[in-house]
């Protein structure tokens, strides 16, 4: 098509409430545009990138056996109170009435509605193992979306749901959705993208998998082992801190530690070491606002997703109050009011003497040991892993952390949905179970943006080829000279009747600058420019968006060269065309 | 695919909810189940179909220059109340808040979002025409969803937005328009579907016209002329009466009408003809409950629609109270309450001597003369179309009444949303105008049951060849027999090498009757039935689902017969493949 007709506006200024490049490239180049807060609408250029995207995903998932289904966006609250999530999902899930006064709900996931798709269809072992998914759209009521396209409200996503008889079943399918989800991210053009375990949150179930790509936008932290092929999502990440006892024995003191309330401040007033310290962070369960006290070594920091999870419920950080039974700032484990739940983390285990809050206004312990005076202690892993950690898996203190962007993930969800809801199926012998689930996402928009974070310049996008909003970009400079004019023309016509999929700048009075830069913010990969200069020499440039190939060919030789060069880069993603 | 693998079940007994046989005959076949009242699940079957319709539709919105955008279902209230139609919308608008209590609507059509797109880019001329179109799903809050996917609450729809510098262009366009949807229905294989003016509704603007799929089944009641080529939505047809004057004169008298409550009542206790008589339809307005008194000759019916909008707001039929001006059962014109808006329809002009309610319990009025007892009496067609009545196009008494399912709609909307939103365009000579729109829809959900309930039988749809779920349909009868399951599965294979959509029914153990009465309920167009008995004579049979054709051939011919018999049907439907 002609760039001169594409709807959406360019332009040339960052916009100032843009955090991360692909948002401010993304707005810049006319992909996006927002509708409220994380709600966007696509332009035509994003439009073609995501439907690329969306088809990429379709193909790789009907190549594992998936079948496409569709599930309504508004659902009756009904199908969520049988899985008991219209209860434990806080207000992230949109509940409102319809007409009649039903209490209904906005799907932000969809393993009730595939469930309740096909609770007739599987009950009988002969029809398993099947797979659905779906590419539709969800909302979400986050909190705070940030960064474009990457943590929105409204968003396309594709979720798949696999039923099993056996987890022998689905971790044999799981393997291949887990393949099918790197081809996926081959074949759109990061192939960088890493796996890492994860912690399985709302969805329920045990094994899952997160597909990160590094990068330092990203809002998640990744564990990663530089010895071993560990990797981890910090809210799954085992913390593994070894403290060596000198089997010195201390005695337990209370000392004064006035106006000392971090425990660096205390640390620093005893000159004691931190790592020898033990520090109270206070959490209060959403459910009744009573507290929960996290104590880890004083150089470590909560993961409140191991905390959350060992509680077993939403909880958040606490405001301590005056009638609490705690005294903020000198919080401890020994003489801690009995009203109040703690949990002990691992790193303070075989710390001979420690330096403790008393409990009491001004006052901290020190000599405590929690082997010898707390009874019955027991230690929870709830800490965060550190840079230079023991990696759990080859027990080398090689541990990195990297920041990364989710581009999918991967779950094995067990019964949770099935027993909930019910639905069984016979066995050969007539015993009735219930099916095991697995299920997989991925977001298309944040796909779409990932990439643009992965792949870009100052000037903007560079697309891979296989999801680009177009294969080749042509600008023709000085369409007013005829002959450039009928040069750019006939290219474009033949490159059109070779299915090539060509944007085409032919404006008139536009700068070559101009067009240079807007063809940056397309991001179209191959990029031919027609000029008089070089037509004076038979010739016409072609370049590519990452600069990698810059040629000046005889214009006789243009198409073939152009054909060449988009399957070679098919080819290096490993794609067929 | 194998059919034993395909997600859905079918059964054989009609669901007793089931008023039309493209609902029982999708149910039946597991095409679509139902999650709550007006909202589906599709699927893998439906889904096929839906994608084949979105794919046609699409290439046919590219083909007349349209770019595919993609819209939020979720939009923010401000939006809506931009357009004013936040408010004029009742209950079919579904109104909630957010997490931060921000008012938000769920889209049910997209003018709003498609001004606000594009406001910023069409701020000068040359940009103009352009057009925007997305495939997405809406949620519009029908009081009584009804007969499957005709009537839903949640759907699918393809609705298309095109801006314009002058009304000739946009004219211009909406006749591309007409003739795109004309090619869509061809294709999807409703070639039968006609146009009608209809009523513009709650979407602004003049001009519109719907597309019919005339059937029985259908809530729209059509006006065609039989004489020539007029078409029109009952709700929009002009309706023609010629009453003939007699030049005689009758007195105005008051006679006792005891009992008499109906119109027919009355005349048949007067002995007089309906078609003299005065009808007195009552109505409230539904903003302050207000009466609007239509009146039409007896044997005539109120078309609401064109009185609503004589009206110009929302009206309800009324409940009269005690308390009212108005004496049911004895209303007229004469001698009518003052506090009571009227309209007299152009059924009664030119009567000599009607009889009529004489606003008193138990009297009408005979020898009432319009023209003469009423001062400036003023007529308006407020009346329905009926069988035999006069067209307004050729004027010959040649009017006929057929039902229609609506499959589509284009509307010419004006500036009515460019306007309330303040988008405008600076013309060559700077001066800002607003731009002209038009806006296009077709429900794609809708359209599949349809296609459906026009190509049935009573064992299954018989979908045309581009929107079945596949092409070919292979029954391998006992597949347990060696032979049979080596030339059934050699024939697949085949099939599939060429590009065939082929679904495979080798099910271990099911009768032929059995794999028949699924491929009826799947609808596929070709069926190729491999069988121990044919083959011993070396061939296969071919059927057609519409059994235009059945064939038995040799083995050895059967793929290039499929082939071209494939590419018959699609030629059939105008359909390049």
């Amino acid at each position: 098509m002609k760039l001169k007709n594409l709807v959406g506006q360019r332009f040339k200024e960052r916009p100032a409430d843009c955090v991360i490049d692909s948002h401010a490239l993304m707005l810049r180049g006319g992909y996006m545009k927002a509708v409220g807060n994380g709600i966007f609408s696509e332009f035509p250029v994003l439009r073609r990138v995501t439907s690329k995207i969306e088809s990429i995903i379709r193909e790789e998932m009907n190549a594992i056996d998936g079948q496409e289904v569709l599930f309504p966006v508004v659902m009756p609250a009904e199908l969520w109170q049988e899985s008991g999530r219209y209860d434990s999902i806080s207000s992230e899930l949109v509940r409102f009435q319809d007409r009649n006064k039903s209490k209904m709900v906005l799907g932000m996931t969809h393993e009730e509605a595939a469930v309740h798709l096909v609770r007739e269809y599987g009950q009988s072992y002969q029809q398993y193992p099947f797979m659905i998914y779906q590419i539709q759209r969800k909302f979400r009521d986050e909190a705070r979306p940030r960064a474009g396209m990457i943590r929105v409200r409204e968003f396309t996503m594709k979720d798949a749901y696999s039923f099993h008889t056996s987890q022998e079943d689905l971790e044999q399918y799981y393997k291949k959705c887990y393949d099918a989800y790197n081809r996926i991210f081959k074949r759109v053009g990061i192939p960088e993208v890493v796996t890492v375990a994860s912690d399985s949150g709302m969805m329920g179930g045990n094994v899952s998998h997160e597909y990160m790509l590094l990068n330092e936008v990203g809002e998640d932290s990744i564990v990663l082992c530089s010895a071993c092929d560990y990797r981890a999502n910090m809210e799954a990440a085992e913390n593994i801190v070894e403290n060596i006892s000198g089997n010195t024995v201390s005695q337990l003191e209370c000392v004064a530690t006035p106006d000392c309330k971090t425990i660096e401040e205390v640390c620093n007033f005893l000159r004691s070491d931190v790592a020898a310290s033990c520090k109270a962070v206070v959490y209060q369960k959403n459910s009744d606002d009573t507290y929960v006290v996290a104590f880890v070594r004083g150089d470590y920091e909560v993961n409140e997703t191991k905390l959350r999870n060992l509680v077993g419920e939403e909880i958040h950080p606490a405001e301590i109050t005056e009638d609490s039974p705690l005294v903020a700032g000198y919080i401890g484990p020994y003489g801690l009011s009995e009203q109040v739940d703690y949990y002990c983390d691992l790193s303070l285990k075989g710390i001979d003497s420690l330096v403790a809050g008393a409990n009491k206004e001004g006052f901290h312990f020190t000599g405590l040991n929690l082997e010898r005076d707390i009874k019955g202690i027991q230690y929870v892993d709830i800490a965060k892993v550190k840079e230079g950690g023991i990696c759990p898996c080859c027990g080398k203190p090689a541990l990195t952390i990297k920041r990364g962007i989710e581009v999918g993930n991967i779950f094995q969800l067990g019964t949770k949905y099935t027993k909930s809801m019910q639905m069984q199926y016979a066995d050969k012998d007539g015993s009735l179970h219930n099916p095991v689930m697995g299920c997989y996402g991925i977001g298309v928009g944040r796909l779409a943006a990932s990439i643009c974070e992965a792949k870009h310049d100052e000037y903007g996008p560079i697309w891979p080829i296989s999801i680009a909003p177009w294969e080749v970009h042509i600008c023709c400079i000085r369409p007013d000279d005829e002959a450039t004019k009928q040069a750019a023309d006939s290219l474009y016509e033949e490159l059109m009747k070779h299915k090539v999929e060509v944007i085409y700048d032919d404006r008139d009075g536009v700068r070559g600058g101009q067009m240079f830069a807007d063809a940056d913010l397309l991001g179209v990969p191959i990029r031919v420019i027609v000029s008089p200069r070089n037509l004076q020499n038979n010739k016409i440039e072609i370049t590519t968006r990452d600069k990698s190939v810059t040629e000046v060919v005889e214009v006789a030789d243009s198409l073939e060269y152009i054909l060449e060069l988009k399957e070679q880069l098919y080819t290096e993603l490993n794609f067929e065309i």
